[in-house]
């Protein structure tokens, strides 16, 4: 029997950052992180071992922070935790006892019971496993004609790592755009014709009805009748939080299998809590249940945990999850923050939008330059800043955290509009059309109209 | 005598947006601007002349968006206003009646009095004025060894655009690091380091005594004794307010020249404002008189002006300068939003620091990651952040941004560790190991000890 004062389960980006705020917040305590995997993936750079940096083992979380602190890593697997004794069971070790228990045990790729052929042989998900992903990548050298089924993030970014590796990809959406879940159709239109240009072969607006072989996967099944020739799938249809311990244990979970967590990320049994994809989250704007999992808000979340484990700290409860969502294909870079048109529009919210195109440099003839178009999602009513997104060069994801702070700090378009930005030729658009100031000029003539 | 609703006298970007802003806010006011200027140089973009954009007709703020709206360009001099009649003298065109009128007359270069030489033939400054940069740019091809004095901002990139451009360049600053009145050491100390190893040849922590020569410049003699050879001189002493006609008129000016201006942006005199670099400015942290000048600052004030001409808007008021600042040497960006640490301190705010230096993609193996370190500049005794620092790639610029708004939304250390940032890898550094959030967590440590 080994004794620990905070036990971490759960090694990504949420086990990580609890364990590690844990233990600067009170170096006094043992802290101590189990997790499965010997080595950990960096989660959002998974899609980018297929071809940018080529293997696995360059996209490798690093245990440094951790050991430095002195957090103790256990790889194993944990069985079950009795909350009354507060002992974890563990697979290859011998239990352990703890004081405070944080979950971060993330999520798991969606695998629907109602597809037919998900068990065939070259039909693949895309975990944060790494001997699954090796597996996978081995492999590869033997397909040609790979389908990525479902053109969110994950979809998208590895269809344009496997053309990149040369693979003939087929891109398969249910929504009449990729991406068109996360931005404003303006934007995912700009996204696909991308997509189109860089040869990956984009299908939207239909579903998958089945995935055909004998013991290989030989075709694909749309909806529409038309049948693809596949060499692999990939099924890239979302994730769903890994909560099956956390059932186990008797924690609440909520209706979509997320641990039902507060702001402090305590779940529903004492001196437990959850973070990052496994735990439930409210939406910023509405308060509403969220189904986002984003490793950037996980990281916040596992923040939160490891301030509030010993004494609720009032500066440092969790607020609510706004999406802040970024991507590049070739030199385009698309970021969204907080709420698109269509989104606020379903929620009940009157807007007001502004959308600008300029250029990220100035003058444009900066070597460099990318057009930049950015619009905002505003409370008609308010004059709050509900949402923005942007398209521009690769600093389009920095320009993205400019917009998530904005709605973050609940701002109106007024204040936007006295906010002063920093501007230089090689690095941004100009002060005089700065395209997020000047979409807010837009919305606020629609305002005053 | 012609009549107008509203004037504006100046035409780079605070005369841009206030005229812009004015049309835009009241459609059926008359809106004139008047500048001396046939074509209007892009203030920023100036230095990149020399090479990156090789001449100054790519560096052109564009009159499009003036004549769309219906603003009427006069391009002559103004000779004097009577605020009296709401006059307006002009040199080669009739008189101009207006009811507002906004002053955006900019700033000038510093020629210091007491420096002897300054009259000599190649002997330079750099105003925004296209006629005069033109033909210093005719004459760079007679010119081996340029000496620039002043390691500010804009010495540094004509410096480094110069020696692109294949000159000599020695480059003389007073302070012990090049950009050290805005950059903290561990900053300014890098970039010195990257112009030296860019073929600059940088002098530091010696000031100028006298320019040589007898008709043209021959030789910089500076405070140490030594004397450099020199086929032209650079003057980049920073820049003084445009004020002259200000005065004239009779408006109240301030101790350092500035045109005395409330939030509003309006002068002493009723129906008058001044935005830019002419117009007085109020620190953001403490209120107190503040010299910097920044084109986008000055957007912000001329949309401040414009939006409060015939009916004060209490969303629109300018609540004080917030120095913004980004440049770049090579493929590294640094940037700085509010108060330093050397200034936070000699100010009188007790504070707290911390820094932290990751890389601005993940895994660090993507192709063009780059070193990013940040630094916070916290109040001790209430955790709002001050100011902060940043050095990395040029999504940099957007990132001093990030800080700006964390900045002008007085927002805390504890605040910003609940803010949830996007993160990808090909645009941003991890959100495990995002130097903003690092940075505040090396901050928290320290007041919490």
């Amino acid at each position: 029997m080994k004794q620990t004062d905070v036990l971490v389960i759960g090694g990504s980006a949420t086990g990580l950052v609890a364990a590690m705020t844990a233990k600067s917040n009170y170096p006094d305590k043992k802290v101590m992180v189990i997790r499965k995997e010997e080595k950990v993936m960096i989660p959002c750079g998974i899609p980018y071992i297929f071809s940018s940096v080529q293997t696995s083992d360059n996209n490798i979380l690093p245990d440094g922070g951790l050991v430095n602190l002195g957090v103790e890593i256990l790889v194993d697997e944990v069985l079950s935790v009795d909350t009354k004794t507060k002992t974890c069971k563990i697979k290859n070790s011998e239990d352990v006892v703890f004081d405070k228990l944080i979950l971060g045990t993330g999520s798991l790729p969606v695998v629907p019971k109602w597809l037919k052929g998900t068990e065939l042989e070259n039909v693949f998900t895309i975990p944060k496993n790494k001997v699954y992903l090796d597996e996978f990548h081995d492999k590869l050298k033997d397909f040609k004609r790979i389908v990525v089924v479902g053109a969110g993030f994950i979809g998208v970014e590895v269809s344009d790592e496997l053309n990149k590796a040369g693979k003939e990809v087929t891109l398969v959406e249910i929504l009449p755009n990729v991406l068109g879940a996360t931005f404003d159709q303006e934007f995912a239109k700009e996204a696909q014709t991308l997509l189109i240009e860089r040869g990956i072969n984009v299908m939207t607006g239909c579903g998958i009805e089945a995935i055909l072989g004998t013991s290989k996967v030989e075709k694909i099944k749309l909806n529409n009748g038309v049948e693809l020739e596949a060499d692999a799938v990939i099924l890239s249809l979302g994730y769903r939080p890994n909560s099956d311990l956390a059932k186990d244990m008797g924690l609440v979970l909520n209706e979509y299998g997320f641990i039902s967590a507060d702001q402090y990320r305590r779940t529903s049994v004492k001196d437990i809590y959850a973070a990052g994809d496994c735990a439930e989250k409210r939406d910023f704007a509405t308060g509403k249940i969220s189904r986002i999992m984003l490793a950037s808000t996980a990281c916040t979340e596992a923040r939160t945990a490891g301030l509030n484990l010993y004494e609720l700290n009032t500066h440092s409860a969790f607020r609510g999850t706004v999406g802040i969502y970024s991507t590049c294909i070739g030199d385009t870079a698309f970021g969204v923050a907080g709420l698109i048109e269509s989104a606020a529009t379903s929620e009940g919210f009157k807007v007001v939008t502004g959308s600008f195109t300029g250029i990220n440099r100035h003058p444009g003839k900066i070597a460099d330059a990318h057009k930049e178009t950015v619009k905002l999602i505003v409370s008609k009513q308010t004059g709050v800043i509900l949402g923005g997104e942007v398209l521009g060069g690769k600093s389009a994801g920095e320009l993205t955290n400019v917009m998530g702070v904005i709605i973050q700090n609940h701002m109106t378009v007024h204040d936007l509009l006295m906010t002063q930005i920093g501007t230089q030729p090689l690095l941004t658009a100009s002060p005089a059309g700065y395209p997020l100031i000047k979409a807010a000029e837009v919305v606020l003539k629609s305002l005053n109209k």
